[in-house]
């Protein structure tokens, strides 16, 4: 699934509900998902963390929605076959 | 692009440097980059924004890398057409 299909997928779900609760509410959530990643990968659960990383990926995308950024293009903009900061494929930065 | 497409790029660009830095340090830049992305938004900085919304999907891509997850997968899985906690699309939860 292309990335912009998993967006609008998450528009036609979400988009009422995101728009109502808002670009802070939406974020925190983001943030709550991200914090539920780390209790996964902690626990070395599989099944749980690609639950969240689902999770991840879909409130990033009604971020995306309800502050009107696509995501694929925004991703393919700076990351396109190589590395934004050092210009090499594979990455040479010195980080 | 593919969700899939997106991973595999990340993969080509970073898999040696994400494996160095490991499980704990690759999750932790996600949450920077998170963090970031806050910044922008609040700042109502659109451009700013969108680097911070590819870092965000970048850093989660480098950690499904790492963890051996295939975001395209987990994220199809879950989301299917249905919010998956009431069965509707739209999503129709109380919460």
């Amino acid at each position: 699934m292309q990335i912009s299909e998993f967006q609008e997928m998450m528009r036609r779900l979400y988009f009422q509900r995101d728009s109502e609760r808002g670009t802070k509410g939406t974020y925190d959530w983001l943030v709550d998902e991200i914090g539920e990643l780390r209790e996964a990968l902690e626990a070395g659960d599989k099944e749980a963390a690609e639950k969240e990383f689902a999770d991840a990926i879909a409130w990033l995308a009604s971020l995306a929605n309800i502050t009107g950024i696509d995501l694929e293009k925004a991703a393919v903009n700076k990351y396109n076959e190589k590395c934004p900061k050092c210009g090499h494929s594979p990455c040479k930065c010195s980080f």
